[in-house]
C-alpha cells in the first residue's frame, strides 16, 4: 500500500511532520509507502524552498485546489489554529484522511464541527499529540494498562517554557486569540490534558486561574507600536478525574530556564511514575513489588530492543532518541491503522474531548468556580 | 544569658526538639545557654525514660503545674494539635516564652485566640516551621530578598508522603479531625503554605479539592472494628499571591514512593529556584545573568563555610546536614532573638496567617469556589 | 557543489551513516548536495533491501569495482575493522575522499599504512568519532578553547555497556581479535581516547589492565560448540597527558545496567565539566566565576538556538536531539570542509594518534609497566 | 555497662567524635553508657573551651598522663597522623581500648607496630573509617553479602575535593609528609580503599600516578616565605582485586566544584550499585531480577524504618541524616562490641591492610610498574 500525502504549513510543525514522512519507511519498513506529493504554504518562494529541502515533489500556494487533488490520499494540517477549521472541513468534503496539529480548534464550536465533519465523511483522522508516542510515555501507558500502578490517586503535570518572557518579543500569532484560540493553555496545556486523558482518565471537573503577564507587545521587533496580547501567558488548574484521582496541571511560558519541561508524575496504589520531556528517554518508575529494602524510583532508559516501545526500529540499547522521533512513531501508527483499518488514537474525538476541557478551564477561570467538563 | 526550658511531648517532635536543645550550645556557642529542666508527658514511665535518654533534668506528667514553675523561662509544645490551645493559653497566663509545633491551632478560632493571648501577655512566641531553616531554604530566601529572582511569576510546591496508604494502618490521632484539625492539609500543607509565605508573598485567594481515599480504619492494629477517618488524605490547591504570582500546591499521604518529598519551584523574571527536602542540602538555581551558552540550573551544595547560612557552625564544605539540623537552627535563632530582643519568624502571627489559608482551603473545597483568605 | 557517495556496510553503522546522508541537506541546506549513489554489502538481497530502505540509488556486492567508479566522489566505510585497511588502500588508490568508522585499523601497522596512503593520495579523510559532534560535547570543547576551564588537572572517562554479559551470547566478530582488533578497548575505549585528545591533550603515557570475563562463547546461538573469545571484555587505564593532567579511563561491556554510558568529567583551575551520553543533551558545567553563594554544577540543556552548536538547524529550544544527530553533524562538517577546503577533524592522523594509544594500552597491559605513546 | 572515654584532639575530628559520644545514648539506648571524661589538646585555653562546648567533664594538655588514668576505659585519637603511633603505643601499654582516626599510620612501619601493639596488649581497637556506617553504604554491603550483585566485575571509586586549589592557601600539616604521611592518598584515598576492601575484596595489585600541582605554599597566610609541599595533591590508581575484579580509584583535592564527592560504582553479574557521599542518603541499585521492561537504577532513600540500617533509631521515613551520623553509628557499633565481646570492623588489622595498599600505591607511582600489595 502507498499513501500520497499533501502537507499544509512550512514552519516548525511542517518541518517536523516532513521529517516523519521522510523517515518512516526507513525505520518502519512494514508501514505503507509514503509518497510525499506536495507541500502547501502562503509564500511561493519559501514553499518551494521547503519542498526542496524537505523532499516534497511539488510546492503549492493554492490550498483549496490541493485538497481536491485526486492523487492525494492524506492531508496533514500544520497551520496556525485558525486555519484548522476551514481546512479540515474542505478535506473532509474531499474525502481525504486527515492528520491535524493540536489543539483541534480554536474554539469548542470549531472542534465540534470538525469532529462531526470527519465522522460524516467517513475519513480517518488523527490529532498530532505526538508526546503519546515518546517511547517512555508509551511505556508508561503499558505499565498502567497492565495494572502495575493499581488505582491511581494523583496525576500532576506541568508544561513549562520560558520563550515569551522578554517584553521585547514582538506580537506573534501565538499571542492573538483570534489566530491561536488561547495561549499557554492551548499550546502547552492541551498536551498535558491529552496525557492526562491517555494515562489517567477523563477529566470531569476543573478549577483554574489564568494570567497574562505582558499585556502588550511591539507590533514588529523593535517597534514603538504596541499590540494587545489577547491570550494567557500561564494557567494553573486543579482537576478531578472520572476515576476519583485528583490532579494539578500547569502550563506557562514564564518559567525561566525551563525550555521544554513537560513533566508528569502519577501515583497509584501499586506504583508511581515520573517523566520529563527534557530527558525524554527516561521514565522513572517505583513499584510496590520491589523488595522493601531496595524500593526506589528506578530510572528506565526506555530504548532497549525487545523491551521498550518502538526500540526495535532504531539503534542499539541506550542510544537515545530525540524529540522528532515521536512524530515518526505517530505517522507510522496512523499509516499502519490506515492500512489495517484498525483503531488509532488520538483522533478528532479525543481532540474534541480535549477541547471541552480547554473550554471548561477558560470558563472556570472567568467564573471563579469549579466547572464541569461537558 | 541562660534559658530554662520545659518541653511538652515525648514522641517524634519531642525527640527532635530535645536534640536541638542538646546541640545548640555546642554548635552555636554564642546562643544563650540552655538548661533542659523538665520534659512533660502523659505516661510517667515513658516520660522518665525520655528524660533520661534526651537529657532533661526531670520528668513530669503535670503539665499545668510545670507551666507555672518559676524556674522555667521557655515552654516548648510538641503535643498533638488539640493540646496547643489550652497549653498556649496557660503558658501565656504564666508569662512564659513559647515555642509551638505547627500548625498553630486545629481551627482558625483557636489560632486567633492563641495569637491574641501571647500578644496580650507580652511573651515571645515562635512556631516551629523548621524548614525555613534548612540552609538551602534560607539561602533561597536570601537570593529572593537580594532580588536575584526578580519579579516572581510562579510558586509551585508539593509535599508528598506515602505512609498512610495501607488500609491496614490503624486509626491514629492524625486521622481524627478533633485531635488533628485536618489531615494532609494541616500536617503537610501548612509547611508548604509557610514556605509560600516566606519565599513568595501572602496568599490572597485559593481554590481547592480534598479527598479521603480510605474512609475508615481499624480501631487498633488488626482489629475488625473500624473507626471513621475524618480528615483529608490529600489536598490540591490553586492559589493567587498578593504579588500577582500564580501557585499550585499539593499535599498528600498517598504518593507511593515519596517519603518526605517537600519540593518547590519558583520562577521569577531573573531567576528560578528548585528544592526537594529529600535532598535537603541542594538548592537548584538558574540565573538570567548566566552567560547565554551556559545557562542552566546549577546544583548548589548549600553547606560551604563562608558561603551558606549556618555552614560556619558545622563540618567541612560538602559534609552534609540532615533533617534534625533545621531544629537546631530554629532553636538557635529563637534563643538569640530572646537575648537580643530582635525579631524572629515564624511567630504566632505567621501561624495565624497560615491558619487563615488552611481555613480558606477547607472552605473552598466545600464551596467549589475561589475563596478569599481573610 | 554535489558529492556522490558510495557506502560500504549495511548494518548498524551503515544505517546510521545513511540516515546522516539522507538528512544533512534538509537540516543543513548550505552543505554540498549529497547524491546517495550506491550501498555495498556482502549479501545481494539484504543489500538491495538496505538500498531501498535507506534511499540509495543502487546496491552492489562488488566493493572493489565501486571504489573505482567515476561517478563516486566520496567513499564511506562502515564495515568491521578487518576491512578498513584493504578498502582504504583501494579508495586512496582510486583518489576518493574517505569517511571511515573507528578505530582506524585493527593494528598500529594498518593504521600507519592507511594514514600514509591517504596522505600520499592527497584525498580528504575523516574518522567517524561522531561523539565529538554531540552538541553538548562540541560545547564542552568551545568552553575549554575559550579558557573557561583554565589549566586542566583531571580527565576521567568511562564508557560502560552491558550487552556482552550473558555467557549464552554467541561468538560475534566483535569477540574475534582478527576481525575486530580488540574488544572493549577498540570499540568503546577508542571513543573516550578520542574525547581525551579532543578535550584535554595528547596522551603521552599509559598504564592498564585488561580482562576477558567470558573466555569462550557458543559458535552460534544455542550451540554446544564453543569458540574462544580473543579480545578484552574490559580495560582500565591510568594516563598522563602532555599538559600534565592525570586521567583515568575505563571501557567495559560488563557494567550491568549501563547501556551506553559514555561519561566524562574534566576538572580545571577555573571550571569543571561533566557529561553522560545517556543524557546527551545535557552538559554540566561549574565555573569558578560563579558568585560564591551559588557555585554549583549547572545543567545546560545544550539545544538552544543562538547559544549552542548545531542548535540553529534543528527544533525549538529544549526539543532534544538523539544519538543519530551526531552523525548528521559529522557528515555536514566533513562535506562543508570538502567544499571549502578547510580543515576538519578527526581525520586519519587523529585516528593514527588514537591507535598509538590503543597500541600502548595493550602493551602496558602485557608488560605491567607504564608505556610511552610513540 | 558504662564506658569512660578520653579523647585526644579538639579540631574537626575531635568535634565530630565528640558529637557521636554525646548522641549515641539518646539514639541507641541499648549501647553502653558513655562517660565523657576528658578531652586532651595542646592549647590549654582552647582545650577548655572545647571541653565546655562539647560536653567533656575535664580538659587536659598532658596526653601521656591521661593515657594512664585509671578512670579511663577507652582512648579516642583524633590527632594529625604523626601522633597516632606514639599515642597508640602508650594507650596499648596502658591497656586501654582504642579508637583511632584513619589512616592508621603515616608509614607502613608505624602501622605494623601499632597493629602488633594492640594485639599484644589484648585491647580492643577500631579505625574510624566512618563511611562504612553511612546507612546507604551499610545497605550496599548487605546487598552484596546477600549475593544480590552476584560476581563483581568492576569497582570504581573517586574521592574528589577542591579545597587545596588556591595557591594562596598556606602550608598546613596536611601538606607536610612528616606530619600527614601523604596527601590526597592518605586523606581521601584511604577512605575509598577501605570501601573497596569492605564492598569488593582485597586489593592485590596496584598501578598508580601521583601529582603535586602546587609545589610550595606560603608559610603562613599572606606571607612571602614559601614552604615546600611534600605530599601529593592527586593520585590515580588501577587495581586488581583478589576476586578478579578490576578497579579504578582516584583521590584529589583539585576537582573544582567537588566538595566531598566520595563516589563509587560496583558492577556485578546480578546487580550494580552507585553511591555519592554528597547525597549520602541515596543508594542507586540496579537488579537483573527486575522485569525487563522496567530495568533501571532505582534511587533508594536509605532511611526508612524496618528497611534500612540504623533507620529505626532516627526520624520518620525519608527524614534524612547527615555526615555526622556515621560517627554516631560507628561509636555505637564499637561500644556494643566492647560490651558483647563481638567482632567489629574496621579494626587495626583492616587499617594495616589499608596501609599496605597505600604503601604499594606510593611504590608503584615511583617504579612505574604494577606492584603487589604485600
Amino acid at each position: 500500500m502507498s499513501v500520497r500525502v499533501a502537507l499544509f504549513g512550512t514552519k516548525f510543525m511542517g518541518k517536523a511532520h516532513s521529517q516523519a514522512y521522510r523517515s518512516v519507511n526507513m525505520f518502519f519498513p512494514e508501514a505503507p509507502r509514503v509518497e510525499m506529493k506536495v507541500i502547501v504554504g502562503r509564500d511561493p518562494e519559501q514553499t518551494k524552498e521547503a519542498a526542496n529541502a524537505y523532499g516534497w515533489e511539488e510546492a503549492s500556494t493554492d490550498w483549496r485546489a490541493v485538497m481536491h487533488r485526486k492523487d492525494i490520499d492524506l492531508v496533514d494540517i500544520c497551520t496556525p489554529g485558525d486555519w484548522h477549521d476551514p481546512m479540515v472541513l474542505e478535506a473532509a468534503k474531499a474525502k481525504k484522511h486527515i492528520v491535524c496539529e493540536k489543539p483541534l480548534g480554536n474554539t469548542l464550536e470549531e472542534a465540534m464541527r470538525m469532529a462531526a465533519a470527519v465522522s460524516e465523511a467517513g475519513v480517518r483522522h488523527f490529532l498530532m499529540h505526538n508526546y503519546r508516542r515518546v517511547p517512555a510515555v508509551t511505556l508508561a501507558k503499558k505499565l498502567i494498562d497492565e495494572g502495575r500502578l493499581g488505582r491511581i490517586f494523583h496525576f500532576r503535570a506541568r508544561y513549562l517554557q520560558d520563550w515569551a518572557m522578554s517584553p521585547e518579543l514582538q506580537m506573534l500569532w501565538r499571542f492573538d486569540k483570534n489566530l491561536a484560540g488561547s495561549g499557554a493553555l492551548g499550546d502547552l496545556g492541551s498536551h498535558i490534558i491529552d496525557l492526562a486523558h491517555y494515562l489517567c482518565d477523563d477529566i470531569t471537573e476543573v478549577s483554574s486561574a489564568m494570567a497574562t503577564y505582558i499585556k502588550e507587545r511591539p507590533a514588529v521587533p523593535g517597534s514603538e507600536e504596541k499590540k494587545p496580547v489577547t491570550v494567557d501567558d500561564a494557567v494553573v488548574m486543579c482537576v478531578r478525574f472520572a476515576n476519583g484521582a485528583l490532579g494539578t496541571l500547569e502550563a506557562t511560558r514564564f518559567a525561566l530556564g525551563r525550555k521544554n519541561h513537560n513533566a508528569f508524575e502519577i501515583n497509584g496504589s501499586k506504583g508511581s511514575l515520573s517523566f520529563d520531556l527534557e530527558n525524554l528517554n527516561n521514565l522513572d518508575f517505583l513499584s510496590a513489588d520491589d523488595n522493601d529494602d531496595v524500593e526506589g524510583f528506578r530510572r528506565i532508559i526506555a530504548c532497549s530492543k525487545g523491551k521498550h516501545p518502538y526500540a526495535d526500529h532504531w539503534w542499539a540499547d541506550g542510544h537515545i532518541l530525540g524529540y522528532e522521533h515521536s512524530f515518526t512513531h505517530s505517522v507510522n501508527d496512523f499509516l499502519t491503522a490506515l492500512a489495517s483499518g484498525g483503531e488509532v488514537h488520538p483522533d478528532f474525538e479525543d481532540g474534541l474531548k480535549n477541547q471541552k476541557v480547554l473550554h471548561a478551564v477558560e470558563k472556570a477561570s472567568r467564573s471563579g468556580r469549579w466547572e464541569q467538563v461537558v
